[in-house]
């Protein structure tokens, strides 16, 4: 059946997490440590409706519907390639009735679902700021990489627009545009709960931050301990390895 | 000549920093880690003006007077006993010709001062929101810690009014207002441009946070690596007996 699900260039990857696996292609673009961080910082009560914006191969819903008892998961991708990868690894791993696959732009989301719908809303977007818009071949990068397609107010103002009240909404991004991501979250009456910054040695610049921002909450942030992802160079801190759980690493 | 410089109640304090001191009075209010974290966060260039909102006793315009070859400083405090002290500790480092102590209101800066006529802005601010007002004897204790008289507005538009253009403001406040304070920053037009967490120890929730934000810069943040205050209980790290300077802790 796996070669069936396969096209050129693909490969199935275990994501030791109780026998998840997710199809990728290494000359597009696999999934990196953030995406796993993401999945493992949001929480989802059980029965939660779940929305992933910008879902890519669809690695965060996937991880999810383990980690969490959410009901439901709708993952929106603009890339065709991507939203189909993602919709055949939903199949691989018996998901079709938990995760449904969206391949659409999130600027029109307001078209695809109702408005305050959602418990939880992630994102795992493009980092990086983008004024110079499709160049070539590899775009698929690019847009995956860069605001080319949509940008952090479309992220933000699609999230805002499909949370109930008291819902929560996570994303991942860079300690960079730390102060621009407040600005946008409180534009939109998403409130900065909890932000965790992730350096990669203790005694470095963060290179990645996790947040939590609740629709309609109270102004006050948690900054909790620092995320240290190496303790040395090649050896991971105890805390990812706990992240990536008990299955990781053993070959 | 100290003794007529000093109140009942009053001391002078070492500041282990090439022989300056101050006048506390350990009833009212006495200097923190925090003022001393700032004097040392923030740049100020040879010939600069300097305000210093909030002086309390003055500690940040005198130890940055050591700390940097700024030209002159200006420092404003709301609270009379506190300005005096201010007052008296310049004229016990002989820093009258270099520091200016204004017993004035924040609110009304605009009336004291020169529209865009600082190079750089210090402020240590009352980090607590509080609508209760003034409560009884001890509120010289309540002013400094609480919003009572002047809140984290006050203080932004007062920077953003003395800055001029490309001068930098420098602030150390707590963590949980971080979201607040980014946004305030941007509705004055000043871009938070660097930011360094201190953490109490390397595994705990940071409990300060050091801001450098420029008036009409481009967006853009600079998360700096981790200030850790102690290796373990009572040791300091070593970056803070730097901070402090090697006259520090000898007797």
């Amino acid at each position: 059946m796996n070669e069936t699900l396969l096209k050129e260039g693909e490969r199935i990857d275990d994501l030791q997490c109780n026998g998840l696996r997710i199809i990728q292609d290494p000359d597009r673009f696999c999934f990196g440590i953030d995406a796993v961080l993401l999945s493992n910082y949001a929480k989802a009560s059980a029965g939660d409706r779940v929305l992933d914006l910008g879902t890519g191969t669809g690695i965060i819903p996937i991880l999810m519907s383990e980690k969490t008892k959410a009901a439901s998961f709708t993952a929106v991708e603009i890339q065709e390639e991507s939203a189909n990868m993602a919709k055949r690894s939903v199949e691989l791993n018996g998901l079709t009735d938990k995760i449904e696959i969206l391949n659409e732009d999130i600027k029109n989301l307001s078209e695809l679902i109702k408005k305050s719908s959602y418990d939880v809303v992630t994102s795992n977007p493009p980092y990086m700021i983008d004024n110079h818009g499709i160049r070539g071949e590899k775009d698929y990068m690019t847009i995956a990489r860069h605001e080319v397609l949509c940008n952090l107010e479309d992220i933000v103002s699609a999230a805002s627009m499909a949370l109930r009240p008291g819902g929560n909404f996570y994303m991942i991004h860079r300690p960079f545009r730390l102060s621009e991501i407040f600005v946008m979250l409180t534009k939109y009456k998403l409130e900065p709960k909890r932000m965790r910054l992730v350096y990669p040695y203790v005694d470095k610049e963060p290179n990645m931050v996790l947040i939590e921002a609740k629709s309609g909450g109270k102004s006050r942030l948690t900054v909790e301990k620092p995320l240290v992802v190496y303790d040395s160079p090649g050896v991971y801190n105890k805390e990812i390895y706990e992240i990536y759980g008990p299955e990781w690493n053993k070959d």
